[in-house]
Protein backbone atom coordinates (compact mmCIF):
# COMPACT_ATOMS: atom_id res chain seq x y z
CA UNK A 1 0.00 0.00 0.00
CA UNK A 2 1.92 3.08 -1.60
CA UNK A 3 0.32 5.72 0.85
CA UNK A 4 1.64 3.77 4.32
CA UNK A 5 5.09 3.00 2.53
CA UNK A 6 5.08 6.84 1.87
CA UNK A 7 4.42 7.38 5.40
CA UNK A 8 6.62 5.03 6.92
CA UNK A 9 9.57 6.55 4.70
CA UNK A 10 8.65 10.19 5.86
CA UNK A 11 8.15 9.63 9.85
CA UNK A 12 9.01 6.22 10.64
CA UNK A 13 12.05 6.29 12.91
CA UNK A 14 14.37 3.28 12.49
CA UNK A 15 16.29 2.57 15.89
CA UNK A 16 18.99 -0.54 15.41
CA UNK A 17 18.44 -2.82 13.40
CA UNK A 18 15.01 -4.31 14.73
CA UNK A 19 12.70 -1.43 16.04
CA UNK A 20 10.30 0.87 13.94
CA UNK A 21 9.35 3.74 15.69
CA UNK A 22 5.89 4.68 13.93
CA UNK A 23 4.55 6.82 17.04
CA UNK A 24 3.66 9.78 14.55
CA UNK A 25 0.88 7.93 13.03
CA UNK A 26 -0.02 4.27 14.18
CA UNK A 27 0.90 3.79 17.88
CA UNK A 28 -0.01 6.81 19.71
CA UNK A 29 -0.81 9.74 17.75
CA UNK A 30 -2.73 8.41 14.84
CA UNK A 31 -3.50 9.64 11.26
CA UNK A 32 -7.15 9.22 11.17
CA UNK A 33 -7.86 9.60 7.12
CA UNK A 34 -4.66 6.61 6.66
CA UNK A 35 -6.52 4.77 9.52
CA UNK A 36 -9.81 4.98 7.26
CA UNK A 37 -7.48 3.55 3.66
CA UNK A 38 -5.88 0.86 5.92
CA UNK A 39 -9.67 -0.18 6.57
CA UNK A 40 -10.65 0.43 3.55
CA UNK A 41 -7.40 -1.72 2.12
CA UNK A 42 -7.82 -4.55 4.31
CA UNK A 43 -11.85 -4.77 2.75
CA UNK A 44 -10.91 -4.89 -0.73
CA UNK A 45 -8.36 -7.56 -0.08
CA UNK A 46 -10.93 -10.01 1.90
CA UNK A 47 -14.00 -9.10 -0.36
CA UNK A 48 -16.40 -12.35 -0.59
CA UNK A 49 -15.05 -13.82 2.57
CA UNK A 50 -18.02 -13.57 4.54
CA UNK A 51 -16.59 -11.72 7.64
CA UNK A 52 -18.75 -11.46 10.42
CA UNK A 53 -16.49 -10.27 13.25
CA UNK A 54 -13.04 -8.41 13.22
CA UNK A 55 -11.10 -9.19 16.08
CA UNK A 56 -7.64 -6.93 17.58
CA UNK A 57 -5.72 -6.93 20.47
CA UNK A 58 -5.13 -3.47 22.76
CA UNK A 59 -4.25 -0.78 21.74
CA UNK A 60 -2.97 0.20 18.69
CA UNK A 61 -5.02 -2.07 17.07
CA UNK A 62 -8.03 -0.54 18.00
CA UNK A 63 -7.92 2.07 15.08
CA UNK A 64 -7.39 -0.08 12.16
CA UNK A 65 -9.48 -2.88 13.13
CA UNK A 66 -12.56 -0.06 14.16
CA UNK A 67 -12.00 0.94 10.41
CA UNK A 68 -11.96 -2.01 8.65
CA UNK A 69 -15.50 -3.06 11.08
CA UNK A 70 -17.02 -0.32 9.81
CA UNK A 71 -16.39 -0.52 6.42
CA UNK A 72 -17.48 -4.27 6.96
CA UNK A 73 -20.35 -3.34 8.88
CA UNK A 74 -19.72 -6.00 11.52
CA UNK A 75 -18.65 -5.44 15.26
CA UNK A 76 -15.42 -5.04 16.56
CA UNK A 77 -13.57 -7.11 19.25
CA UNK A 78 -10.88 -6.13 20.93
CA UNK A 79 -8.80 -9.02 23.34
CA UNK A 80 -8.03 -7.50 26.52
CA UNK A 81 -4.26 -8.17 28.08
CA UNK A 82 -3.45 -8.64 31.66
CA UNK A 83 -0.46 -9.45 33.73
CA UNK A 84 -2.22 -12.43 34.96
CA UNK A 85 -6.01 -13.67 36.14
CA UNK A 86 -8.25 -14.76 37.92
CA UNK A 87 -9.66 -17.62 35.97
CA UNK A 88 -13.67 -17.41 34.94
CA UNK A 89 -15.69 -19.39 33.28
CA UNK A 90 -17.15 -16.59 30.66
CA UNK A 91 -13.69 -15.84 29.34
CA UNK A 92 -11.68 -17.41 26.60
CA UNK A 93 -7.98 -17.26 27.64
CA UNK A 94 -4.61 -17.71 25.65
CA UNK A 95 -1.04 -16.95 26.86
CA UNK A 96 1.01 -14.69 24.69
CA UNK A 97 4.51 -13.99 24.86
CA UNK A 98 5.94 -10.61 23.46
CA UNK A 99 9.77 -10.51 22.62
CA UNK A 100 9.61 -6.05 22.98
CA UNK A 101 8.71 -6.26 26.00
CA UNK A 102 9.77 -9.99 27.46
CA UNK A 103 6.79 -10.90 29.69
CA UNK A 104 3.92 -13.26 29.17
CA UNK A 105 0.38 -11.82 28.97
CA UNK A 106 -3.16 -13.40 29.60
CA UNK A 107 -4.96 -12.13 26.44
CA UNK A 108 -8.59 -12.77 26.88
CA UNK A 109 -11.59 -12.56 24.93
CA UNK A 110 -15.50 -12.89 26.60
CA UNK A 111 -17.41 -16.00 25.24
CA UNK A 112 -20.60 -13.93 24.88
CA UNK A 113 -18.92 -12.34 21.75
CA UNK A 114 -17.72 -15.26 19.35
CA UNK A 115 -19.50 -18.59 18.59
CA UNK A 116 -18.60 -21.06 16.57
CA UNK A 117 -20.23 -19.76 13.29
CA UNK A 118 -18.31 -16.86 12.97
CA UNK A 119 -16.13 -16.01 10.66
CA UNK A 120 -12.85 -13.89 11.60
CA UNK A 121 -10.95 -11.52 10.00
CA UNK A 122 -7.55 -10.67 12.66
CA UNK A 123 -6.05 -7.00 12.39
CA UNK A 124 -3.29 -5.93 14.62
CA UNK A 125 -0.77 -3.15 14.02
CA UNK A 126 2.81 -5.43 13.67
CA UNK A 127 3.71 -8.58 13.00
CA UNK A 128 7.10 -9.79 13.85
CA UNK A 129 7.36 -12.86 15.31
CA UNK A 130 3.99 -13.77 14.93
CA UNK A 131 2.97 -14.10 18.83
CA UNK A 132 -0.06 -12.08 19.27
CA UNK A 133 -1.38 -13.13 15.80
CA UNK A 134 -1.42 -16.95 16.88
CA UNK A 135 -2.65 -16.50 20.09
CA UNK A 136 -5.54 -14.75 18.79
CA UNK A 137 -6.21 -17.42 15.93
CA UNK A 138 -6.22 -19.61 19.09
CA UNK A 139 -9.26 -17.85 20.52
CA UNK A 140 -11.18 -17.92 17.70
CA UNK A 141 -10.77 -21.80 17.05
CA UNK A 142 -10.93 -22.46 21.01
CA UNK A 143 -14.82 -21.63 20.59
CA UNK A 144 -15.03 -23.29 16.80
CA UNK A 145 -15.26 -19.79 14.66
CA UNK A 146 -12.65 -19.98 11.60
CA UNK A 147 -10.37 -17.31 10.90
CA UNK A 148 -10.73 -15.93 7.48
CA UNK A 149 -6.79 -14.75 7.61
CA UNK A 150 -4.40 -11.77 9.32
CA UNK A 151 -4.78 -7.81 8.18
CA UNK A 152 -1.55 -7.15 9.02
CA UNK A 153 -0.29 -2.63 9.21
CA UNK A 154 3.30 -3.15 9.51
CA UNK A 155 4.89 -6.47 8.78
CA UNK A 156 9.10 -7.01 9.96
CA UNK A 157 9.72 -9.77 7.25
CA UNK A 158 12.57 -10.45 8.54
CA UNK A 159 11.26 -11.86 11.73
CA UNK A 160 9.78 -15.18 11.49
CA UNK A 161 6.05 -14.17 12.55
CA UNK A 162 4.48 -14.37 8.19
CA UNK A 163 5.93 -17.90 7.19
CA UNK A 164 4.75 -19.39 10.73
CA UNK A 165 1.57 -18.29 10.19
CA UNK A 166 1.58 -19.09 6.11
CA UNK A 167 2.79 -22.45 7.24
CA UNK A 168 -0.06 -23.08 9.56
CA UNK A 169 -2.48 -22.38 6.46
CA UNK A 170 -3.54 -18.78 7.40
CA UNK A 171 -3.93 -16.70 4.93
CA UNK A 172 -1.82 -13.25 5.79
CA UNK A 173 -2.08 -9.77 4.34
CA UNK A 174 0.82 -6.78 5.23
CA UNK A 175 0.01 -3.91 3.95
CA UNK A 176 3.49 -2.41 4.18
CA UNK A 177 6.09 -5.56 4.09
CA UNK A 178 9.90 -4.72 5.69
CA UNK A 179 12.84 -6.29 4.43
CA UNK A 180 15.00 -4.15 6.48
CA UNK A 181 15.89 -2.01 8.58
CA UNK A 182 19.27 0.03 9.17
CA UNK A 183 21.07 3.51 9.31
CA UNK A 184 20.17 4.22 5.88
CA UNK A 185 16.36 3.17 6.78
CA UNK A 186 13.73 1.20 6.01
CA UNK A 187 13.85 -1.34 2.91
CA UNK A 188 10.57 -2.70 1.50
CA UNK A 189 9.76 -6.20 0.42
CA UNK A 190 9.81 -5.99 -3.54
CA UNK A 191 6.32 -7.62 -3.65
CA UNK A 192 6.53 -7.92 -7.66
CA UNK A 193 9.62 -10.19 -7.24
CA UNK A 194 8.11 -12.12 -4.78
CA UNK A 195 4.43 -13.18 -6.41
CA UNK A 196 5.62 -16.27 -8.30
CA UNK A 197 6.97 -18.28 -5.13
CA UNK A 198 3.80 -16.81 -2.65
CA UNK A 199 1.65 -18.10 -5.30
CA UNK A 200 2.95 -21.38 -5.04
CA UNK A 201 3.13 -21.30 -1.30
CA UNK A 202 -0.50 -20.53 -0.80
CA UNK B 1 -28.16 11.33 22.17
CA UNK B 2 -30.93 9.10 21.97
CA UNK B 3 -29.21 6.13 19.60
CA UNK B 4 -26.92 5.39 22.31
CA UNK B 5 -29.39 5.74 25.34
CA UNK B 6 -31.26 3.48 23.34
CA UNK B 7 -28.39 1.35 23.03
CA UNK B 8 -27.34 1.25 27.12
CA UNK B 9 -30.87 0.60 27.92
CA UNK B 10 -30.97 -2.53 25.76
CA UNK B 11 -27.61 -3.93 26.33
CA UNK B 12 -25.84 -2.58 29.11
CA UNK B 13 -25.76 -4.75 32.44
CA UNK B 14 -26.20 -3.47 35.89
CA UNK B 15 -24.16 -4.49 38.38
CA UNK B 16 -25.19 -2.97 41.99
CA UNK B 17 -25.25 0.65 42.17
CA UNK B 18 -22.18 1.69 40.72
CA UNK B 19 -21.08 -0.39 37.78
CA UNK B 20 -22.36 -0.45 34.09
CA UNK B 21 -21.20 -3.06 31.96
CA UNK B 22 -21.59 -1.66 28.19
CA UNK B 23 -18.72 -4.37 26.74
CA UNK B 24 -20.91 -5.44 23.98
CA UNK B 25 -20.90 -2.28 22.43
CA UNK B 26 -18.36 -0.06 23.63
CA UNK B 27 -15.36 -1.43 26.03
CA UNK B 28 -14.57 -5.05 24.61
CA UNK B 29 -17.40 -5.53 21.48
CA UNK B 30 -17.81 -2.23 19.42
CA UNK B 31 -20.88 -1.21 17.39
CA UNK B 32 -18.23 0.72 14.71
CA UNK B 33 -21.62 2.82 13.22
CA UNK B 34 -22.29 4.05 16.39
CA UNK B 35 -18.98 4.87 17.22
CA UNK B 36 -18.88 7.01 13.85
CA UNK B 37 -22.45 8.46 15.06
CA UNK B 38 -20.67 9.56 18.35
CA UNK B 39 -18.01 10.70 16.72
CA UNK B 40 -20.17 12.99 13.84
CA UNK B 41 -22.17 13.86 17.49
CA UNK B 42 -19.36 15.42 19.27
CA UNK B 43 -18.19 17.37 16.44
CA UNK B 44 -21.47 19.07 15.98
CA UNK B 45 -21.60 19.87 19.52
CA UNK B 46 -17.77 21.43 19.39
CA UNK B 47 -18.61 23.08 15.54
CA UNK B 48 -16.33 26.62 15.22
CA UNK B 49 -13.87 25.63 17.92
CA UNK B 50 -11.29 25.30 15.79
CA UNK B 51 -10.07 22.04 17.74
CA UNK B 52 -6.34 20.79 16.20
CA UNK B 53 -5.56 18.05 18.02
CA UNK B 54 -8.19 14.73 19.80
CA UNK B 55 -6.55 13.36 23.08
CA UNK B 56 -8.00 10.49 24.34
CA UNK B 57 -6.76 7.62 26.52
CA UNK B 58 -6.20 3.41 26.26
CA UNK B 59 -8.08 1.70 25.29
CA UNK B 60 -11.43 2.76 25.48
CA UNK B 61 -11.62 6.20 24.24
CA UNK B 62 -9.99 4.91 21.14
CA UNK B 63 -12.51 4.26 19.19
CA UNK B 64 -14.96 7.05 19.78
CA UNK B 65 -11.51 9.34 19.71
CA UNK B 66 -10.96 8.22 16.10
CA UNK B 67 -14.52 8.55 15.24
CA UNK B 68 -13.75 11.85 16.48
CA UNK B 69 -10.59 13.11 15.12
CA UNK B 70 -11.26 10.99 11.39
CA UNK B 71 -14.49 13.50 11.66
CA UNK B 72 -12.33 17.12 12.24
CA UNK B 73 -9.69 15.88 9.75
CA UNK B 74 -6.98 16.26 12.77
CA UNK B 75 -4.88 14.17 14.11
CA UNK B 76 -5.43 11.67 17.80
CA UNK B 77 -2.85 11.11 20.04
CA UNK B 78 -4.06 7.93 22.81
CA UNK B 79 -2.00 8.53 26.11
CA UNK B 80 -0.75 5.50 27.23
CA UNK B 81 -0.82 3.87 30.80
CA UNK B 82 1.68 2.34 32.78
CA UNK B 83 1.89 1.64 36.03
CA UNK B 84 5.28 2.77 36.73
CA UNK B 85 7.52 5.03 34.50
CA UNK B 86 11.34 5.38 33.97
CA UNK B 87 11.00 9.71 33.83
CA UNK B 88 12.25 10.71 30.35
CA UNK B 89 13.04 14.05 29.09
CA UNK B 90 10.40 13.05 25.89
CA UNK B 91 6.84 12.68 27.77
CA UNK B 92 4.79 14.91 29.38
CA UNK B 93 3.77 12.47 32.81
CA UNK B 94 0.65 12.75 35.10
CA UNK B 95 -0.27 10.12 37.95
CA UNK B 96 -3.98 9.15 37.45
CA UNK B 97 -5.82 7.49 40.44
CA UNK B 98 -8.62 4.96 39.25
CA UNK B 99 -11.03 4.11 41.78
CA UNK B 100 -12.54 1.17 39.77
CA UNK B 101 -9.09 -0.59 39.85
CA UNK B 102 -7.44 1.01 43.20
CA UNK B 103 -4.29 1.63 41.80
CA UNK B 104 -2.43 4.70 40.33
CA UNK B 105 -1.35 4.67 37.42
CA UNK B 106 1.19 6.66 34.77
CA UNK B 107 -0.51 8.86 32.37
CA UNK B 108 1.63 9.84 29.42
CA UNK B 109 1.95 12.08 26.39
CA UNK B 110 5.12 12.12 23.99
CA UNK B 111 6.49 15.95 24.22
CA UNK B 112 6.53 15.34 19.93
CA UNK B 113 2.97 15.55 19.63
CA UNK B 114 1.17 18.44 21.90
CA UNK B 115 2.29 22.15 21.40
CA UNK B 116 1.17 25.39 23.01
CA UNK B 117 -0.58 26.42 19.92
CA UNK B 118 -2.67 23.38 19.93
CA UNK B 119 -6.37 23.44 20.84
CA UNK B 120 -7.36 20.03 22.11
CA UNK B 121 -10.41 18.27 22.48
CA UNK B 122 -10.54 15.53 25.12
CA UNK B 123 -12.74 12.48 24.77
CA UNK B 124 -13.28 9.31 27.05
CA UNK B 125 -15.80 6.39 27.30
CA UNK B 126 -16.65 6.57 30.99
CA UNK B 127 -16.47 10.13 33.16
CA UNK B 128 -17.23 8.96 37.07
CA UNK B 129 -15.03 10.67 39.60
CA UNK B 130 -13.01 12.72 37.10
CA UNK B 131 -9.57 11.39 37.42
CA UNK B 132 -8.51 10.43 34.20
CA UNK B 133 -10.16 13.53 32.61
CA UNK B 134 -8.64 15.71 34.77
CA UNK B 135 -5.07 13.71 34.56
CA UNK B 136 -5.65 14.36 30.38
CA UNK B 137 -6.33 18.41 30.75
CA UNK B 138 -3.12 18.63 32.92
CA UNK B 139 -1.02 16.97 30.35
CA UNK B 140 -2.19 19.69 27.58
CA UNK B 141 -1.95 22.32 29.95
CA UNK B 142 1.63 21.33 30.83
CA UNK B 143 2.65 22.38 27.08
CA UNK B 144 0.67 25.42 27.10
CA UNK B 145 -2.05 24.25 24.97
CA UNK B 146 -5.76 24.80 25.30
CA UNK B 147 -8.31 22.39 26.44
CA UNK B 148 -11.51 22.92 24.23
CA UNK B 149 -13.49 20.85 26.06
CA UNK B 150 -14.53 17.20 27.23
CA UNK B 151 -16.69 14.41 24.68
CA UNK B 152 -17.75 11.87 26.95
CA UNK B 153 -19.99 8.93 25.88
CA UNK B 154 -21.64 7.77 28.82
CA UNK B 155 -21.18 10.18 32.24
CA UNK B 156 -22.21 8.42 35.92
CA UNK B 157 -23.72 11.86 36.59
CA UNK B 158 -24.42 10.54 39.97
CA UNK B 159 -20.63 10.66 40.69
CA UNK B 160 -18.54 13.72 41.01
CA UNK B 161 -16.50 14.14 37.78
CA UNK B 162 -18.87 16.80 35.67
CA UNK B 163 -18.94 19.00 38.38
CA UNK B 164 -15.50 18.97 39.15
CA UNK B 165 -15.23 19.85 35.51
CA UNK B 166 -17.03 22.24 35.62
CA UNK B 167 -16.05 23.84 38.48
CA UNK B 168 -12.52 24.05 36.91
CA UNK B 169 -13.86 25.61 34.10
CA UNK B 170 -13.98 23.31 31.35
CA UNK B 171 -17.07 22.30 28.88
CA UNK B 172 -18.18 18.93 29.52
CA UNK B 173 -20.21 17.19 26.68
CA UNK B 174 -21.72 14.00 27.48
CA UNK B 175 -23.91 12.28 25.00
CA UNK B 176 -25.77 9.75 27.61
CA UNK B 177 -25.64 10.92 31.27
CA UNK B 178 -26.97 8.62 33.64
CA UNK B 179 -28.73 9.80 37.09
CA UNK B 180 -28.73 6.70 38.41
CA UNK B 181 -28.42 2.47 38.28
CA UNK B 182 -30.41 0.12 39.95
CA UNK B 183 -32.38 -2.98 39.74
CA UNK B 184 -34.79 -1.94 37.76
CA UNK B 185 -31.94 -0.44 35.26
CA UNK B 186 -30.44 2.54 33.95
CA UNK B 187 -32.68 6.42 34.80
CA UNK B 188 -31.56 9.51 32.53
CA UNK B 189 -30.72 12.84 33.63
CA UNK B 190 -33.72 14.80 32.36
CA UNK B 191 -31.89 17.61 30.09
CA UNK B 192 -34.58 19.54 29.43
CA UNK B 193 -35.76 19.87 32.96
CA UNK B 194 -32.02 20.98 33.94
CA UNK B 195 -31.06 22.88 30.72
CA UNK B 196 -31.72 26.52 33.15
CA UNK B 197 -29.48 25.71 36.02
CA UNK B 198 -26.80 24.87 33.59
CA UNK B 199 -27.25 27.53 31.51
CA UNK B 200 -26.64 29.60 34.36
CA UNK B 201 -23.63 27.43 36.01
CA UNK B 202 -21.59 27.77 32.31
Amino acid sequence: MKQLQDKITQEGLVLGNNVLKVDSFLNHQMDPALMQAIGQEFVRRYAGERITKVLTIESSGIAPGLMTALELNVPLIFARKQKSLTLREDIIVEKVYSFTKQETNEVTVSKRFLSADDRVLIIDDFLANGEAASGLARIVEQVGASVAGFGIVIEKSFQPGRQMLLDAGYRVESLARIASLSNEGVTFVDETAETTSEAVQQ
